[in-house]
């Protein structure tokens, strides 16, 4: 473990009082920082860019360099471990991820294989050590995993989708292989996340991006549910490693996530942090939640709308800010200075 | 006003007692059905047959003729209001809608004109009047419209968006601006429909597909707001016409809806239709809200979640049986007839 366990960061999803609010953003190595696009132009492509330790290593540093964000998070994506898996990842210019194996039958879910994220994503977590070893001792750093519901969608329609027909046919219809593959998932990515733990991050976050799309039972049957798994069996693995779980549009459960064990919930733009709060209570930590979109606009809305944000979650510790989803390619790396000091100057 | 106030429809939208639940599907004149797909070929786009209040009288039939449905829609498109106003609206063959000439300035919004709606969407009212005379008596008709902040999302963006940067930037940057266009269209819409009731419809909908794209904040100063406005002046013009506001990922706001005056709120398929039931009491009837994904596995599948619905609502007057969402092109025809005769035998 290293040595920031008095960091902001840390002791705001403990829910200790800080002196101020700590800050990172979702995506905050990406495309808007000049620096990030030099690197990737350098790695030839995405994927290059995250299988290269080196060069995932620099651009997880980059933002933290640039505007001392209180953490740094590991540059990765969540469809590492099912590319681990076999499927064959690959990235269309311009449309987005796509799998040249997708799994569509009971058969292909029991063929999955095991991994061993030590060996089959090795780069992964020579990244992780890299960076644990170049950041500044008092930063945190933060690992991640897609939320097993997530990645399936990826796996089994293999691209993006906008209905998610398959996917959702396969959990209707199949309930039984679809709970087989949420089951090995939750598995793989509580030793994937654990992996990461040992190489050096110091907290650990999910990403269920298409949680939002589900009916509530089928959230909770297959969502949730994996999640819950996940929080299980890293409480066990990893129990002094904080744990974040971000859902995008599943605002509404938000009172079911907290009672999963997690130590903190990332909060969407579309909800007011008040109101999450007065709905979680003091169960866990809040992140987030400027929309996106106000870091489009100009400084003086970026300040408006960041104070907002800061209000709106109210005083009191456990309030970790960040944007409500990932920094868009087009901001201006000027309002993320602004914002940053925005949230610096903050009286807590 | 036609012969059908007694229709299952209309009573269960005044939350009166009916001795079954009524059934209609968002998009039921839709591609799903050989019929439609039949008529469209023959006007040669999508526009023309929007255009063309004959065939849009004959596809809004069809899906009354094929399955009995409780009440019929206007086929139309929400973009047909500002399409009126001269924006120039097309459609890319597998892109969906655009406009030719997108308002991004308080200069394109001050200029925008005032619309006629007798004159300037003459071929809609011609439509209502040829379906509302050729439907069976007692099945009502409804007319419907965009909501303001959603048809301003594409007079904006000029097509559809992800993200929407463009049309929030313009909330956030230029609020006069932005409240300037969702007055006018408020406004517009309100006459537009009003001109709807008066051809022969016998109830409304205002479709908010992208209100849940807002913050809080921004969701109440604009879109609520400009619904809420639009509720008002259709209670001094058309009293005796209930409207139904239908918000995609709106659930968060559900009691602000029903506090609008509203007749009715459409749920899509991320809420369960019992908590809904729950948070708006007796206020609003309710309509909604099976996945439309449920309608592409199988008819025993079909059966059961709209069986979930049936029982998730509970008892007593107040609900009126769709999906949460459109029906998508890919539903098998047969899926369709198997919902209907699920919901009508269902013992209220």
């Amino acid at each position: 473990m290293s040595d920031c366990q008095q960091s902001l960061f840390l002791k705001a999803l403990r829910r200790e009082p800080t002196s101020r609010r700590p800050i990172w953003m979702m995506r905050q190595a990406g495309r808007y920082l000049p620096e990030y696009r030099a690197t990737r132009a350098r790695a030839g492509s995405f994927l290059k860019l995250a299988g290269n330790p080196e060069l995932a290593c620099e651009v997880t540093l980059q933002p933290i360099e640039r505007y001392g964000f209180d953490a740094a998070i590991l540059f990765s994506d969540i469809l590492i471990l099912p590319h681990a898996m076999g499927l064959g990842l690959g990235f269309e210019p311009g449309e987005g991820p796509f799998f040249e194996r997708p799994i569509r039958s009971p058969a292909d879910i029991a063929a999955l294989p095991v991994i061993d994220p030590n060996d089959d994503t090795g780069y992964v977590m020579e990244a992780v050590r890299l960076i644990r070893a170049s950041l500044p001792r008092e930063t945190p750093l933060i690992g991640f995993a897609g939320s097993p519901w997530t990645v399936a969608t990826y796996m089994i329609e293999g691209r993006s989708s906008k209905d998610f027909a398959t996917a959702k046919t396969l959990l209707l219809a199949e309930p039984d292989a679809a709970q087989q593959l949420m089951n090995t998932l939750a598995d793989a990515t509580a030793d994937y996340l654990a992996a990461q733990v040992e190489a050096g991050a110091d907290a650990l976050m999910i990403f269920d991006s298409w949680g939002g799309a589900l009916s509530p039972s089928l959230y909770q049957q297959f969502s949730l549910a994996s999640q819950q798994r996940i929080v299980q069996r890293l409480e066990a693995s990893c129990p002094n490693t904080p744990l974040i779980l971000f859902g995008k549009g599943c605002g509404q459960h938000l009172e079911a996530l907290a009672d999963t064990g997690c130590a903190g919930l990332g909060v969407d733009w579309t909800m007011d942090m008040g109101e999450a709060r007065r709905r979680v209570g003091d169960r866990v930590a809040l992140q987030g939640n400027l929309d996106p979109a106000v870091m489009l606009t100009n400084p003086e809305i970026v300040r408006r709308e960041a104070k907002r944000v800061l209000e709106s979650f109210g005083k009191g510790p456990g309030h970790i800010f960040n944007l409500g989803h990932g920094i868009t390619p087009g901001v201006d790396p000027e309002h993320v200075a602004v914002l940053v000091e925005t949230v610096k100057s903050w009286k807590i």
